[in-house]
């Protein structure tokens, strides 16, 4: 079996299953946001439901539209926090303590071989630490606050290869572009897609929580990476729960299975309007950008504010553009603030946030206006993602974007800094 | 004459003006934000004025609803960045520099003797410094843009001596809400507000600015504080323009006088639903609170930080309320993290947002729900003003505000901090 199809069985309480295979799993965490808790909190009460199966796998975050930026989002953060009274909720998280991908990792709330669903696309982010982590709609998810079950159905398994590695100024993100390019936005439906290869081993916990954050950017039920020693060593510093180690065996069936040199993958940009459409960023150097994002779940833990800021020490913000920096949490910003960082980015003329999703879902903190273009280390650039339907989202990693906000046009990183400056 | 009837005389080339005299007056400083200034802009355009009287003069900020919230805000940002760009603005302030009544006088653009008009009510700010300042409507704004020149009466002034010292945590906030309280919000309308005695003496440019920037909650024309060593200080650092010194006459003349003991004034609170609807802190104490707001151009500059610093050292907030700190521009928010103050504020829990407006006229970061209280360092309680029409918002000052969210309801500092752990 395949490390998803283990967790899977376990979690069913089964010996083996096999993919397309329906079945009714135990989960270990629930979660929800601001924006999907308020609907299934409506589904619990139009049911009668009065009681939740265990306010201590519950997790309730405020992070898409906080602080509450119009009545609306105002009321749903209040109906959130009344349901998190009520039941006793022990995982919730106010405006400003950071999006839940980033959250639930950090506080050790996930460990690996967890079953975990989210009532959040961007859920699968969490299959880095080796647990199975889905998204699910918010019908599901008052299901799993009421039942602690989920029902779903076994993906099939494709396994994506890293081999050798990485050139500089390529990181996670560049390698799950390059896939989704490879394979398309519907290349992994319903599919688990497993990473592995010397590439990926090298890459640390926050780089892996970003390749399996856009996962579901390829259609994918979740994404996955088995555990290894520097799994151990971040999940040992957190974890609230034990954990479990799975690996796929040698003999596990894949839908299919792709082998990749990492070393031939330049970093590259997703142009609009779908994340499939990759380019390297050598050939998009002719577009002028408005605005640029450094955040999100994908792209808003500290490493990637630590490769951004080393773009942007000493240099300054191109006069037309406004770059948005948003720590993903209030740990990543506080940590951030230690190292400095903060300080590089505000006297680069950066605007610096408050945690929140913000920008990346056209959610608030940096929309854009027709005709704008925008590179972000999000991981969505679908007609009107981020503001106006005729706007432009250009999707890069950090050191990219930052390069990009001080040329005013995409930009390769050695366009702004030398190498043997950032890695001595 | 009036510190108030010199300067309008002087701006109009005049040796003498008279109370209710209607003249046109040289305009040393225009300025307008995000929501006002598209309006000016739209105005200019429909009449077909393609020049501005010199844009050295203009200062154009965005501040209200940036980083943009929403494709609307987006696209009132983008109108001004294009009129920047054409008419080659010389002081234009992007997203997360900060509030414009903050930034102008940080940034030495209004000094003592100015003439300065600005479309947005709280321009009066400027009057601490010792210059007119008032606010006016968009098509004003765009015929002072386009002339140079603003058509106004004179208005008639009242005089405010507050003598003795204050109170410990007794701040400027509490001597406006006092003297609002007193006189009500209509209690000086069309009139400009004279304050001076020891107790303004005594207090700092950033106290006295929070003065001046609620002489419009009482209807003022304008709010002025005569210059003395501490505004040739200030202005010194700063100024960018040369200045000249105003005092009012021994036997100018005055629609009332006022004289009050500002020793005898406790912490106030503004209840809602106006600024004059004043209690002390101590009768306010049964009142709960959702949300605490340390911000706006009344109470977001450093010394502001400071003071909730000091109460907010070592403490948590109370869990049900969210404690949201804006600093009120980039400069502030720098010095604040240099000083270590946002550590403390994020140590705390409070949420640090980027400089902007939000919350004070509910535009965003931190909206209130149905039936939610907010104490505030803002300026206006009026109905809806924060959010919801049935949400209430209090004004008080930072200490106020501070103590009240490590309790959750409306506290007096000394019930959170001990005098002399502070003051020594």
């Amino acid at each position: 079996m395949t490390i998803t199809e283990k967790i899977l069985a376990d979690h069913a309480g089964k010996k083996e299953v096999y993919p397309g295979e329906l079945i009714t799993a135990r989960i270990d965490l629930a979660m929800a946001n601001d924006v999907t808790a308020p609907l299934a909190i409506k589904v619990l009460e139009k049911y009668g439901i009065d009681k939740v199966f265990d306010p201590e796998r519950i997790a309730l975050v405020l992070s898409h539209f906080v602080p509450a930026k119009d009545i609306k989002s105002a009321e749903q953060a209040k109906m959130v926090r009344d349901f998190v009274k009520k039941h006793n909720i022990k995982w919730f998280f106010q405006e400003g303590e950071g999006i839940e991908h980033t959250i639930l990792p950090e506080e050790g709330l996930v460990v690996p071989g967890d079953l975990v669903v989210g009532a959040d696309s961007h859920t699968c982010t969490y299959g880095a630490l080796g647990a199975f982590a889905t998204g699910v709609g918010s019908t599901d998810i008052a299901y799993a606050f009421a039942t602690g079950e989920i029902w779903l159905k076994v993906p099939e398994s494709m396994k994506f290869i890293f081999y050798g590695r990485t050139k500089p100024w390529v990181f996670g993100k560049d390698l799950i572009l390059y896939t989704i390019g490879q394979i398309g936005v519907d290349g992994a439906l319903y599919r688990a897609m497993e990473f592995e290869g010397e590439a990926i081993r090298e890459l640390s916990i926050d780089q892996r929580l970003t390749i399996t954050n856009m996962a579901v950017e390829a259609g994918a039920k979740n994404g996955i990476i088995a555990p290894d020693e520097k799994t151990i060593e971040y999940v040992s510093q957190r974890a609230k729960r034990p954990w479990k180690i799975y690996q796929s065996d040698p003999d596990a069936h894949y839908h299919s299975v792709y082998e990749w040199d990492a070393g031939s993958i330049e970093p590259l940009v997703a142009w609009p309007y779908l994340p499939s459409n990759v380019h390297p960023v050598t050939e998009s150097t002719h577009i002028t950008i408005d605005q640029a994002f450094i955040g999100s779940c994908t792209n808003g833990r500290l490493e990637d504010l630590r490769i951004a800021a080393k773009v942007l020490k000493g240099k300054k913000v191109h006069p037309y553009v406004r770059c948005i920096v948003i720590p993903a949490s209030k740990k990543v910003y506080m940590q951030a603030l230690k190292e400095g960082l903060i300080d590089i980015f505000l006297e680069a003329g950066c605007v610096v946030s408050v945690s929140t999703c913000g920008p990346c879902l056209g959610g608030h903190m940096g929309i854009l206006a027709e005709g704008e273009r925008c590179i972000s280390t999000s991981n969505r650039n679908f007609p009107g993602r981020m503001g106006h339907p005729k706007s432009e989202a250009y999707l890069a990693n950090p050191a990219v974007v930052a390069a990009s906000a001080v040329l005013g046009r995409i930009a390769h990183p050695e366009e702004v800094v030398k190498l043997e400056e950032v890695y001595t």
